[in-house]
């Protein structure tokens, strides 16, 4: 973990220079495609690459489950984590048909669901059968919030033999709202209240129960806010460290890491915490309806790039992103100039 | 036109609520993704199949001269839209990299613009060499408003024999965001200083004096507001016409219709005069940061996909939107079902 966090540098400013002069010169008047030029001058300064190609794009899905699931903090049994687990390799599920439509590949982790799965499909990364209840104590021991992020860093590491010029995260985990709120609030400073949403859908008595389970986690683990790694291990999650270490990678190796919702958010919460300078890697890809995303994105300092009301994780909003991104840089890369086109500029 | 107008059925509900059943029995939480499961049960309803597939996707943009231009209203000189029709058929322009991003094929149509040209790859509608000034009197005459909206409705017709399962519109015009200003204007009711930015980007000076233009144009001609064709007589251009056309040709046809920027927005407003009933057959794009087109949509009700601070017009809102819609799509038709992928539903 430390090498790659001592690894991540500055933006390439001589790439973001060189990408930002040839927004100016394209036929159309500058500024006018908004976001989507800023967008690829960013790309730009991540990849070092004036004109970057997005060919290869990954979306990395990571699934665990809870302890805290034991308090009926979900509208979902628990059992539907390795359900779903199974649908991902199946290609059934929404981040598979989307992941399709953008020609991204998935890559599923299995970070600590409660079943053993013996699935060659499947990156097989368990740090422990589901966490421990964090209402009840720490959800996991520092040794293994560490572990968690150094298993996301291993798969970035092995993806990106393959090739990566883009990589999206996602989660899948009955119960990991809570434990995201937990992280954020702590993070944050926010009330519990404040960050805490209804997940899957719970509804006004489950949300109640949800955020008193949250508060009592954090009164029994005290957990250190200055130490993210400290957050992960006692509130956090196994599939939430594993997506940090994701983001650390991808920011070591200049790849701009796209982030998903709610969950994604607090992953890079807790990246954020180990190393502040993965801010500038990190695109955020959807502002989700769940409550205490914005905030999230707001304390990083990040814009999300949509906004549908999406809720669902698994990296769906990542994708979708991700098209943008690759549409920014074909708009760079692909676009004639005003002299190539012979057409007048501005007066 | 009357037989078009005419033929513009309600959305199917039998068809909506058989999307929306589906939406409900597929592996994600109910309603976790958002805008993406209501825009799908749209275009059920549009299609009348509760599963619409959108593989052939088409963009129609449409170009012409406005002779505003002669008062000094844009920051680029007159000679651009056609420079820009070369480079639309040259493939080299925004709208052609993210149409080719979205897969949809691009139709260039020469509504009006102020030469000749003679090339087969363009669509050849021409109404006139330009409008005349509509600060002076009548842009064009209503016979030709009327022709404009009719060659709109042709150009889909024929487009429509290749196949089209959704299509996008787009604008190029030196001098369109003056003219479809006035059209908002006159039809919203909104003053003309509310309406009015800065299109392609003019200074202070030169927005003051477009306002000025803008608010002579409407002294000067009294358009009709209760009649639309009448609007785009006096204040309209011939690709303002020829898109309202495709939407009234689109929603006869019961085909998805895109709706790009400002430009496209003040079309919108002119085929819903002529016919309110194409409201539910459009699907808002993008917000643009041009003034004015939050009024738009918020008159007929739209409400945007995304927000992304651009401005370029040419369609190229409209293939985002486009890719949005398609994903939307593929979630309805391609995701298992709960009991497809063995996965326990809510408690």
């Amino acid at each position: 973990m430390e090498e790659h966090k001592n690894k991540i540098a500055a933006l390439d400013k001589r790439a973001i220079n060189a990408a930002r002069a040839r927004q100016d010169m394209l036929t159309k008047p500058a500024g006018s495609l908004g976001t989507l030029e800023d967008i690829c001058i960013q790309v730009a300064g991540i990849t070092g690459n004036a004109m970057p190609k997005m060919n290869d794009k990954v979306i990395i899905t990571m699934a665990a489950d809870h302890g805290v699931t034991d308090d009926g903090v979900s509208a979902y049994p628990k059992a539907v984590t390795a359900q779903m687990v199974y649908n991902f390799l199946n290609g059934g599920a929404a981040i598979n048909v989307l992941a399709k439509h953008v020609g991204a590949r998935v890559v599923i982790v299995d970070m600590g669901v409660a079943v053993d799965f013996s699935d060659e499909r499947l990156e097989a990364k368990k740090i422990g059968y589901g966490t421990a209840n964090m209402a009840k104590g720490p959800a996991m021991s520092y040794e293994d919030a560490v572990r968690s992020v150094e298993a996301g860093i291993e798969i970035f590491e092995s993806e990106a033999k393959k090739g990566i010029d883009i990589v999206g995260i996602g989660d899948m985990g009955i119960g990991n709202t809570t434990s995201s709120s937990a992280i954020v609030a702590v993070i944050t400073g926010y009330d519990v209240v404040k960050v805490t949403g209804r997940g899957t859908g719970i509804d006004d008595a489950g949300l109640e129960k949800k955020i008193a389970v949250i508060e009592e986690a954090i009164r029994v683990n005290k957990p250190n806010n200055k130490d993210a790694i400290d957050v992960l291990a006692k509130v956090g999650g196994f599939e939430i460290g594993g997506m940090a270490g994701v983001i650390l990678a991808a920011a070591s190796h200049r790849v701009p890491v796209v982030i998903d919702g709610f969950i994604s958010g607090a992953a890079a919460l807790v990246a954020y915490g180990i190393a502040p300078a993965v801010k500038d890697y990190m695109i955020a890809a959807h502002r989700s309806v769940e409550r205490g995303h914005a905030v999230t994105l707001d304390y990083i300092g990040l814009k999300p790039l949509l906004d549908l009301d999406m809720r669902l994780g698994e990296g769906t909003g990542a994708a979708l992103g991700i098209n943008i991104v690759d549409a920014a840089c074909k708009i760079l890369g692909e676009m004639a100039t005003f002299e190539d086109a012979c057409v007048s500029e501005k007066n």
